[in-house]
């Protein structure tokens, strides 16, 4: 031990009542958070100082527990607390901030969910980019696996979840072939979502499209919707076949982990002609202007008290 | 800090190359074990001082490793050299015993799970029951829920995990309408199976019948089926409706958290004349008195070098 002052700088986190640089947090290992994977989480962002969309990621973030019946025992206020001096403490001006709550464990020998005391989990490291500069020029490889995403018959993927083995196993098939990352199909022909992100398409009558059902409804696909509405782009939320993808004259991704992503491989076959379309960079474009628009922005440490 | 010896007394674990008491045992935050439930495990048990089936227990533990592509890092002798070593500290003689392969994580800013390290953790805890002395007795109320289990054309069952979140909700569900505990459904009229067990019936012919599909090739079931043969019980492997449940002579629950365990109501109806059945009870005795049997049975420490 040293009594050296704690390093923040590779990010921080809130763990059950304390602040800890970001290598030092830990979970208990009896914690049904992770014997379970009985969590439930949500990611905001840190843009140049600024949350974006925090109130809306919070609201989500209440509606997840109470889909899980899990208690993270602070208002989002205080939540907001605990994420700005995360973020405070890391000196980030770009961040990625997580916020969990966790079953936590009954009585030893009780197995009743019921009784469990839940835990509260934060933490704040830098930005997370689900594609790096040079994928993010020339657009993704994405590959659609054979592996189908699991149901909303069997969890509800409206409430941010890490049940992640499907999206996982996709992802490691997808790069053995080659691909830079995987979108899962339902079962029946339509693609629904990759590992942390919703997927749209321009597709050959210029319409945009995005599935509606069995995917996470993300803030930034969200995003995405309004931003086409503000732009005047028709755009439809429906079942999207495989096929439609495949035909498409553009294909994108959305995520906190960058935005808007551009897609110009689908299993290895260019996307129109291949390059990033203008939509998709239209939709870039507005991403990281919205990322200054007060209606979406807030400067860390100014949340009402 | 004080400098008093660790106290192992409500378990012990392993912790990336550490033994602690199970109360200080973690997890990073950051490790994908958590953050993506990606991970794999098995659970064997220590019962008056001998492992049962730990073979069994190694052998689906290596198996279900490589279906997730995780590597113990660990020959299973190894293995078995952390459990034992788990399983003295503690000091107990009965004893539930956990292995644990986590992806860990890539470098920072990789999302490749291939280029993760991989980390492994144990523990032994007090022997866990999944129904306690009185139900066991009187047998258990078992739910039907609505929650489908989530599909193999999703997540591998045969593979041990930790994607309970149907089961947790369904549990959940269970409870409150004052059941012990639930099975859940394939969606297409099937029981499947609960949180920790495979489930058999007896049925209206007086067959033993557990579901092929769609479960967790338990050990327990494992040997309930190798009891059925030993005792000349005709046994079914196939799929089980839901009304057969209803209408069965006997239904019970096969795990490594009690064994044989009575279920003598299904959503509150009696099961026959709502009594343990003769068959459960040969099967509940049968179980035990292999525990004593070294085919199956080895004491701690007796490990092959």
């Amino acid at each position: 031990m040293t009594t050296a002052s704690p390093d923040y700088s590779q990010g921080a986190a809130y763990v059950r009542g304390q602040y800890l640089p970001i290598g030092e947090a830990a979970i208990p290992l009896t914690d049904w958070g992770f014997l379970r994977s009985d969590a439930t989480y949500d990611v905001v962002t840190v843009w140049q100082g600024a949350f974006f969309r925090l109130d809306a990621h919070l609201e989500r973030f209440m509606a997840s527990c109470a889909r899980f019946r899990l208690d993270p025992g602070r208002s989002p206020a205080q939540i907001t607390a605990v994420l700005e001096h995360c973020v405070r403490l890391s000196g980030l001006r770009d961040a990625y901030v997580e916020m969990i709550v966790t079953r936590g464990q009954p009585p030893w020998g009780s197995r009743d969910p019921r009784l469990a005391v839940n835990q509260f989990y934060a933490f704040a490291v830098p930005y997370v980019w689900i594609a790096n500069a040079e994928q993010r020029e020339r657009g993704l490889n994405l590959v659609v696996s054979d592996v189908q995403r699991i149901p909303a018959s069997s969890v509800d993927p409206r409430a941010k979840n890490y049940h992640w083995n499907d999206l996982t196993m996709g992802l490691l098939g997808a790069l053995d072939a080659g691909g830079d990352t995987v979108v899962l199909t339902d079962g029946a022909g339509h693609v629904v979502e990759g590992p942390g992100f919703n997927v749209f398409c321009v597709n050959a009558l210029g319409q945009l499209v995005t599935p509606a059902q069995g995917v996470l409804e993300g803030i930034t696909r969200r995003t995405v919707i309004e931003m086409a509405q503000a732009l005047g782009l028709p755009l439809q939320v429906r079942a999207l076949p495989v096929q439609e993808l495949r035909s498409a004259r553009e294909v994108f991704l959305s995520t906190s982990g960058g935005g808007v992503l551009p897609v110009t491989r689908v299993d290895g076959q260019a996307v129109g002609d291949g390059a990033v379309g203008p939509v998709t960079h239209q939709l870039v474009q507005t991403y990281w202007d919205w990322h200054r628009d007060p209606r979406f922005s807030r400067p860390v440490g100014t949340a009402p008290a």
